[in-house]
């Protein structure tokens, strides 16, 4: 599983509850996040340098734990390794499909919502979708804001226009959003929320048989500055990461 | 002069305005945004190859308009290129310390704040420090809040403690943080404000006599998605950037 960041940790988490014998390497590109800022070019390289990296892992299925290159990358990742791949945007698209009454919000990076990926999705399933980027909530977590009267202010800046359009579900279309899933919800009162995360790991039902030893191994390109605290913040312990320069991860195998 | 990303902007644009008729070549580091989060390690490495660029494009002086960069990487670059080199942290202490009574604020991203740079520098010139990491107003800015009440009540969050501390004078120890000024300047009524950019500008006098064709050259290592938004908020005027891969940068040249 790679990430951006540590955002993907609420996958990692998602996921090691659902499968507590799998063995999980989870890679951060903490050297390099965030993604959703970036064009799609970079995004898509970054993207096939992390995979290049779990596959020599030896990894039997890949799990994209970032919206930005579930969106942008996942083709061309499914067309160059040969491991059975999950991302997070189709998770989730199923999940409010399954609850939607028709309209679907979509909260994300400014490049998730620019690729429209969701929009696209969902439209072709018969949905109307409001997509709002939200590029304060990244920053608002790693600064372990997650709650108080500044978060209620930003939340309420970029969801209004969701609330007034009357979405009856709304997507957190970025791994770093279950955590301010509280403010989110009493903003948006009523409206049924998805967690990609749960999502996810729901959906690797058919690939994962939870034999194994249970371990987790975390890198990390960069021991940001946040790093051990935002580890322990979302995983709720303390893990030690193991650091590999982004410089030695291998290039795009084409 | 060399950037994270396009908060060295404000430095360029103070310099092209003292110095018009010297051409200028801005890098931006676009694909790897920010630095103030990062490790000195990595910090140190993105800068050597910023530095090497601009050394093959020819220049006369290298001016590191990165107050993350400056504050751990300038002996290095110092040790290695062979160009009159300036910073953003000792032109900003310079003026601090020129019109200070004897206590100094300084904020700036965690990285810079942590690197401990500024403080040791005025400490041992006497005075006493008060310094505050405000992870919050790079995103804040380039989110475009540059005023307003979310703005405000985030000044107010990490600026409090320095107000009560009583400073006279505010080191914006990051090159964004000009842009916050207005707000900034309110919170902290009466005290002295010190804008590097303009310092930077002052300082470099000894080195540029500002005969040439008074050219613009930006290059960015990515088109990341506020770029155009942003060179024109900061420029005043759209100037068309070039594209160069952070991955074609030179290594470090030991």
């Amino acid at each position: 599983m790679f990430d951006s960041g540590v955002g993907g940790l609420t996958v990692l988490k998602a996921i090691r509850e659902r499968f507590p014998n799998t063995d999980l390497v989870y890679l951060g590109d903490t050297a390099r996040v965030p993604y959703g800022t970036r064009s799609s070019e970079t995004v898509i390289r970054y993207s096939l340098e992390c995979a290049g990296f779990l596959t020599e892992k030896g990894i039997d299925v890949l799990v994209v734990a970032c919206n930005t290159a579930s969106s942008y990358a996942i083709d061309v990742l499914r067309s160059r390794f040969p491991v059975p791949l999950v991302g997070v945007v189709d998770p989730g698209v199923k999940e409010a499909a399954r609850v939607s009454k028709g309209k679907v919000g979509v909260i994300g990076t400014q490049a998730t919502v620019k690729s429209g990926t969701y929009q696209r999705i969902l439209r072709s399933m018969g949905f109307e979708v409001v997509a709002k980027a939200c590029p304060l909530f990244v920053p608002l977590v790693e600064e372990g804001l997650v709650e108080g009267e500044i978060t209620d202010r930003v939340v309420e800046m970029y969801l209004s226009d969701l609330k007034e359009a009357g979405v009856d579900t709304l997507i957190l279309g970025c791994t770093h959003y279950p955590l301010l899933r509280r403010s989110i919800e009493r903003f948006m009162e009523g409206v049924y929320i998805v967690d990609s995360s749960e999502a996810v790991a729901k959906d690797l039902d058919s690939f994962v048989v939870d034999s194994g030893s249970g371990t987790t191994e975390l890198y990390f390109t960069d021991r940001y500055q946040n790093l051990d605290r935002m580890v322990e913040l979302i995983m709720g312990e303390r893990i030690p990461p193991v650091l590999v320069s982004e410089g030695s991860l291998p290039g795009s195998p084409f």
